[in-house]
């Protein structure tokens, strides 16, 4: 079945997803800023009401509801109300993670929109909106599937947890459940790995792109200040709720 | 406006795509052959009696459509039938193309199915099917569009023509139009970079997965045996068309 939500894969999806997030940044990184692509009604009511970005996120999502994308665990939706799958459902049996809804996707969807999109793009207005949101879309779904592998690191963190963690989960202290879950040390070298694949994919399109305006700088800042932080915050709302779990289980009617 | 059409960026984008076509390939890559995602009516007839792959692609396409995709001359879909644009439609007042239908998605989507799939991925099924068949989606549009670009390169060598090449439009002979477009020096450039590129991004990419299957010399093969000779393809179709139109221009009512 899917290896990728099996808990001893954790790090290498991890690593593995960090090629697709650089990748996506840098097809994205080929247009201008274009605000327009993500101003709500900026092409009248044809679009739901959405954004060009935030409809064609829509539409793919609603597609891929279809082919049952959403119903794997290490998937997360942007949109509500999206049509059922057409296919059979798949048994995630290996399926590591407890029950949960946590989807953090709206504040992704925000801070894509308000400060990666800063850090990735030139000012201005090329009217390559159809292109600028296709791109956009692929960001948006790898950065949810990295943040919310969250839950997987937590699952892993969980089933190996020192008396730090212990404490802060049988403490219901987020606080220091991020404290005990932080390695500043596993960071470093997960920024530091970033920074390099960054330089060497950069540096290589450069020759076809002398104006690129991506640095791996700003690459290993979004890893540092937004995937990281945002991975974590998935952690501990996860790992809030796997105490609640353990202490209060479910009764049995 | 639109930069990607604009005759003087030909070389440009068509190196640009290099690392969109490399991208998607190694994307491709880390999933199994997994041949069931292009068997038609495989998950039954709620795909529209499409394979997994084909389904996705329509929909895809459907969307796109609707966002104006396909008004762009550099931009060519796999279905017909696709809805009209919700969108006003954008002048491409800097489209150097002469009005045509030329359009070989057909063929390349059985070439992929066919020969570009076994050289990507290792055998096997690993059911990551709806996976797949996203990562299908972004090869085929890419190779697509780099395909299909021979349209511009045609145009670009047609107000440039030598006289071999007038010579074959003015007899009309496809053979003689594609010995006098053939450039072996610039095609051995093209493969000597792609090649190069290939290899920095695979090797990079190793780290995580050291399983990956896709080697430099398949990327350097798939352009030397498939995208060159299909791009050519596109520009004999296109300098025939080319010549016929100003031999006969239209009559004026």
């Amino acid at each position: 079945m899917s290896l990728q939500i099996e808990i001893q894969n954790v790090r290498h999806v991890l690593i593995r997803l960090e090629e697709t997030i650089i990748f996506a940044l840098i097809e994205r990184a080929q247009f201008l800023r274009n605000h327009a692509v993500y101003e709500a009604g900026r092409f009248g009511s044809v679009l739901e009401g959405e954004s060009l970005c935030g409809y064609l996120l829509l539409e793919c999502e609603r597609t891929h509801a279809k082919v049952r994308r959403y119903t794997s665990p290490d998937e997360h939706p942007f949109f509500a109300n999206l049509p059922p799958p057409v296919l059979p459902p798949i048994g995630y049996s290996n399926n590591p993670l407890i029950p949960n809804q946590i989807n953090i996707n709206n504040q992704i969807r925000t801070i894509y929109e308000t400060k990666i999109l800063d850090r990735v793009t030139r000012t201005g207005d090329d009217q390559q909106y159809g292109s600028t949101a296709v791109c956009d879309v692929s960001c948006l779904q790898a950065l949810s599937k990295r943040i919310h592998y969250g839950k997987f690191v937590a699952e892993s963190k969980f089933r190996h947890a020192a008396p730090a963690l212990q404490a802060a989960m049988a403490a219901g202290d987020g606080s220091a459940i991020l404290a005990a879950i932080t390695d500043t040390a596993v960071e470093n070298d997960v920024l530091s790995r970033v920074h390099s694949k960054a330089r060497t994919y950069t540096n290589e399109f450069k020759q076809a792109a002398p104006q690129m305006p991506l640095q791996p700088d700003a690459i290993r800042s979004i890893y540092a200040e937004i995937i990281i932080p945002l991975n974590k915050q998935v952690q501990v709302e996860y790992l809030l709720l796997r105490h609640s779990l353990v202490v209060c289980p479910p009764l049995t009617p």
